[in-house]
């Protein structure tokens, strides 16, 4: 086994002693650095702790690129893993530092970095929440057609109703424009209703009201398709040997090929 | 093939790339044409280009007249297609720019052309996008009796709970009206909260924080409604001739005893 | 038949042509008295209007003594009547005017007419929505339990995080009693929001964004409840003629007698 | 039968009369001394009654603390109550009180003592609610690892979103750190919506928006995962000799062809 395969061992994976004390350290070195970042925009943090700040920030990114460079070296396909989610990540996660030096601000794009903690699923082998996460994002991809369709359909509202509202309200009560109007009423119909703009007149009110129940019982629709993906995704679990339908869980034969199942409806 | 079946072709179909491409074009032309009202809305931005958004509005009606004219002319049905959804739509589209000649204000009514944008669904084929918004609006009405009551006991607390607010609170807080106080309770019971009007008594605070807690209770039911009626969709009309266990439409196999069923519906 | 009777089935039924036109008025008188009510309490109109808000509330209140006096005499059994939910609503809903005399501002109580409105599904035969309304409500009564544990559990978390950000926030920004801070909880914790109190030290944010992100989970809990109550008594309606078990509309055979149903799946 | 046993049968137990009293009068007197700590932070009442409230807090503590020495002393197994989720309650409900002598402020904690109701169910031998929490407790328990999951991704989102605005809109609108735009974006996603802090630039609302909708369709996850796991509460582990259906726990008569089951298992 030579250097780049015990690299690789170490870097990529996490059955050894090294390669869980390297993802260890790696996790909290990116919270950290996450944290400091976000310490920086507090103002008075800044200004009396900046240059340990900068430090710390130069340091983590050196560290970091020192890491993607070990992780492009040792990785089996480079290009595969440069491609990768992950691996794009990586990237994204260190040049705005760099970046900063061009174009002032833009080093507090590094939160990105927070995606790298994602990694913490995976490499401490928590099977049960990669299961978790691959069942929730299956049911979001199933509903993705219905979520979609709902959307367009929340658009068309919000549109219709912000521009009457405009025509309703006018400027006094913070209804300046459409755009703006529309704005309150995506505030609205989601319930989550700031109250900077807020109606003032009666016939205002009387419609943002009907607004609002409507928004209340449509509400009601995403939370249907996805429980629905997420109640039907739970029962299909028997999956047949021989032609891979997923069966109900209390199937004795399979529903498409008539293969008998071996019966696993004891979970 | 005369120019009306070939007009017809063009801009009711879209499986020939000039349908296609009208098609597109018109999506664009709508999209932009909603973009620039909302625009005109705003009002540093009228001030600048006013001129050139009174002529890009006159542009598109006129465009959008000149196509329902051909729409009629080319439809095989003219008068079903006038009376159908998108008939209605296309024409309400293009009155408020005329109708702005006669009354101030109104051509902002425009707005309603986004809702010709449902149209993409349909002209571009879009079956999987089509079959999820007749699941959803299937279950819909399913359950119209259902938010029919729901909403009438909505309205019957909502009216009960703002007069008691209003006797409660009296007008220092905002509670100036009966009207107003309801208005208050349906922001409050649909979570939406601006914080325009809110209890400053002690009793009142009390009276609001149960209005909340059963508000939190009750906005379970139309999710419950509309879950349950989406959850619904799989039918087991399918009766095995060995078992006699009802088998999912959708089966080709018993799936108690492994019998072939008589697959007859497919939908 | 004697007069009695023809006054039954006229106040009591809506099957005759009399008792329906009466019906419809007497649903349109309640509407309006209750709008009436509304609109006095709005200063601008009560100021204006006076003398006639007076005596059109007067004149709906006798109209309805009278005829809360003619629904006794005609009734079948009078104290039945009187002792049900639409008999003592009728009561309730004519006392306010009286007591208004004697005690001033009470006559907003009459708002409560509007409960009379229920009465619209009954007498127009709605059977549909009567039906809609039962299953929600057995729905409701079913989850009792499930659902008081959780309130209690509310009740709880809210207690004890509104006393806590009591001692983290400090009267500055609103939180200037334990009782108060419960309410801020309250609002928060059910994503009303109001605004009126918002935490404004570091550690309180802290602290509340915690709260909402469980409330936002918590959330899901009575929602899941009564979702779950829901779909399960829309599949149990096989009920057995020989032991009036509720089976599921799959079943062929009665789950707790084995007595064999008949099949009614076709729904 | 000792003075211990008789102690224990008092105090733990409620099927006596003299031990249904005590709980009864121990609920009376926990309820009554949280409302009171309550009553002492609201500063009218507290400067008008403060011996009164001092006098009655004490009283309170000491009789706490008596009967949590009683409790230690008549328990069958000392050590296992003091360890107990109740044993640690009782304990914790009495301290405040004395650490208020060393630290000002800290008697507030003894609001703790509301944890101490929960014993209302388990005392009162309400079965049903006790059956209910179990149901709720077993729901969120199964789905940890899916609302882990979850809240992780919430906690991604809340991080990157909550940047983005700091650097969209600057101090003006109160995106004054990141920290502070991260609890605003968790204030918006959750739709509590208090409105002290909100966008007021136009990409600000636009982005604004996006994430208000995005939120509307994310509050559908949390409700599927419990809704799933609440509808799931029905096992089918009985299989039919006969036809070998699986027949739910509870049925006598195979669903299917009316065979008798052997019914094993009652849950």
């Amino acid at each position: 086994m030579n250097w780049r395969e015990k690299l690789y061992i170490i870097i990529f994976e996490a059955d050894t002693p090294a390669g869980k004390a390297f993802d260890v350290a790696l996790l909290f070195a990116i919270g950290t650095s996450v944290l400091l970042v976000m310490l920086e925009s507090v103002s008075e943090f800044e200004s009396e702790y900046r240059p340990y700040l900068k430090a710390a920030e130069w340091m983590f990114t050196v560290l970091f690129t020192i890491e993607y460079i070990l992780r492009i070296i040792s990785a089996h396909k480079p290009l595969k893993y440069m491609g990768s989610f992950f691996g794009v990540i990586d990237l994204i996660a260190v040049i705005p530092t760099y970046l900063a030096f061009f174009i002032a601000g833009t080093h507090y794009f590094v939160v990105i970095r927070t995606l790298r903690l994602l990694r913490v699923f995976r490499i401490l082998k928590l099977a049960k929440y990669v299961g978790a996460s691959r069942i929730i994002s299956e049911a979001l991809v199933n509903s993705k057609a219905k979520i979609s369709v709902f959307l367009f359909a929340v658009l068309n509202s919000v549109i219709i109703l912000g521009t009457l509202m405009y025509l309703i309200e006018g400027s006094e009560s913070g209804f300046t424009s459409i755009p703006r109007s529309i704005y309150w009423a995506v505030v609205t119909l989601t319930t989550v209703g700031y109250g900077d703009i807020a109606p003032s007149t009666v016939i205002g009110q009387f419609l943002a009201s009907i607004i609002m129940i409507l928004g209340y019982a449509i509400i009601a629709v995403p939370t249907g398709i996805v429980t629905s993906e997420l109640t039907r995704s739970r029962n299909f679990t028997n999956i047949c040997a021989n032609c891979a339908t997923k069966n109900d869980a209390n199937n004795n034969y399979c529903s498409n090929c008539g293969n008998k199942l071996e019966n696993s409806s004891k979970s």
